[in-house]
């Protein structure tokens, strides 16, 4: 008499919770070319549109490329609490729209942030800390960004010399991220970022389904 | 003029600490064979050996299979802080000896525990447990473990409720673990480990030699 009986539903895929999945890095890190690979090829993982006071360029689409919206409607959702992180860079504002990420996370979808530092730190710093996955991107060397800021012959000195500034500024803030990796190669960093995206979808916390999965398993 | 050079040595491979990757799960859900998988195709992780003062079995081999050790040699190990958790089992003592494990977590060499959930909590409270990765393996269902030692036809009814008992027993600590997986199929399953085991040698805390690396990047 056996007591213990194969379940109905595959085990496989209980459900999950999505996580969000910072990626930083300097300028010249290959951060973007990384980002949009990993979006090409998994349907599971979509980017974050940021909301701006900034006007649209040619060709920038509203909802797609961001959330184009008036300085008051800014300053509404910041003080409605519809921001998860915001910024002011050059007199414009950036800012990440809370509802759209905690729906994808609800949904077991995973969300891609591609932003600096100081937009990773207020992140850490809400409750979404526990859902956040953060991932610093480190260039094997800086001389092939100058050389390529250099290369170009259109920026001042001075403009070459800030661009650096800020590069090293980011760096410096390798400390604050879960995982760091050196892109010397980008089909060796890509894996590893995926590497990463696939252990963190395993983590107990964040496979909902699971309480009910051993249930069933031991009959309870 | 530049200011930042390429630099002579290679960006990969900055020297990393090793982790404790421990692997759990009941008997049946296919544990031993990821293992050995792992451990044949993965030169940077090697098997932990236990102390134990059971006798040798026919083919077993000293320092590969067992440490075997006499009671009183046992009981001065526990004395001495050599053990980094220990056990008794049907009168038999088995442990993990700490100096092997910690020369390998310091040389960058990762070390594979394959112990179950009062093992995994010992280590747990140790200083080591920010070394420590823990994954459950979960079995699919537990009817094919039933139906495999009902089908021996060799055990009586009460051996077989008792492995079964502590098959529950076992499945009932998942959630103590860092990774869960489900078992459904092997070579996604060992995909899973692959990818969890990739991801923590990833982690920043591990990577030592960081520090050194972004200051030399950054000219400091």
């Amino acid at each position: 008499m056996t007591r213990f009986s194969r379940p109905d539903v595959p085990a496989r895929g209980p459900e999950r919770r999505g996580l969000m999945f910072v990626l930083s890095s300097p300028s010249g890190a290959g951060k973007t070319t990384l980002s949009r690979a990993l979006l090409a090829e998994d349907g599971d993982i979509t980017m974050s549109v940021s909301a701006t006071t900034r006007p649209p360029r040619p060709g920038e689409v509203d909802g797609v490329d961001y959330y184009f919206v008036s300085p008051d409607q800014f300053q509404t959702m910041i003080e409605g609490n519809a921001l998860l992180e915001w910024a002011t860079v050059f007199g414009n504002r950036y800012g990440t729209p809370r509802r759209p990420v905690e729906d994808s996370l609800a949904a077991g979808r995973d969300v891609l942030f591609d932003i600096d530092w100081q937009g990773t730190q207020q992140l850490q710093q809400t409750d979404a800390a526990s859902d956040l996955v953060r991932v610093f991107i480190l260039p094997p060397h800086l001389a092939e960004l100058e050389r390529r800021l250099i290369g170009r012959n259109t920026d001042h000195p001075e403009v070459i010399a800030d661009r650096m500034a800020r590069a090293c500024d980011e760096i410096r803030h390798w400390g604050e991220y879960d995982y760091v990796l050196v892109n010397d190669d980008a089909e060796t960093c890509l894996n590893e970022i995926r590497a990463i995206l696939k252990a963190e979808r395993l983590r107990r916390k964040r496979q909902l389904g699971l309480a009910n999965f051993v249930r069933g398993m031991l009959g309870e």
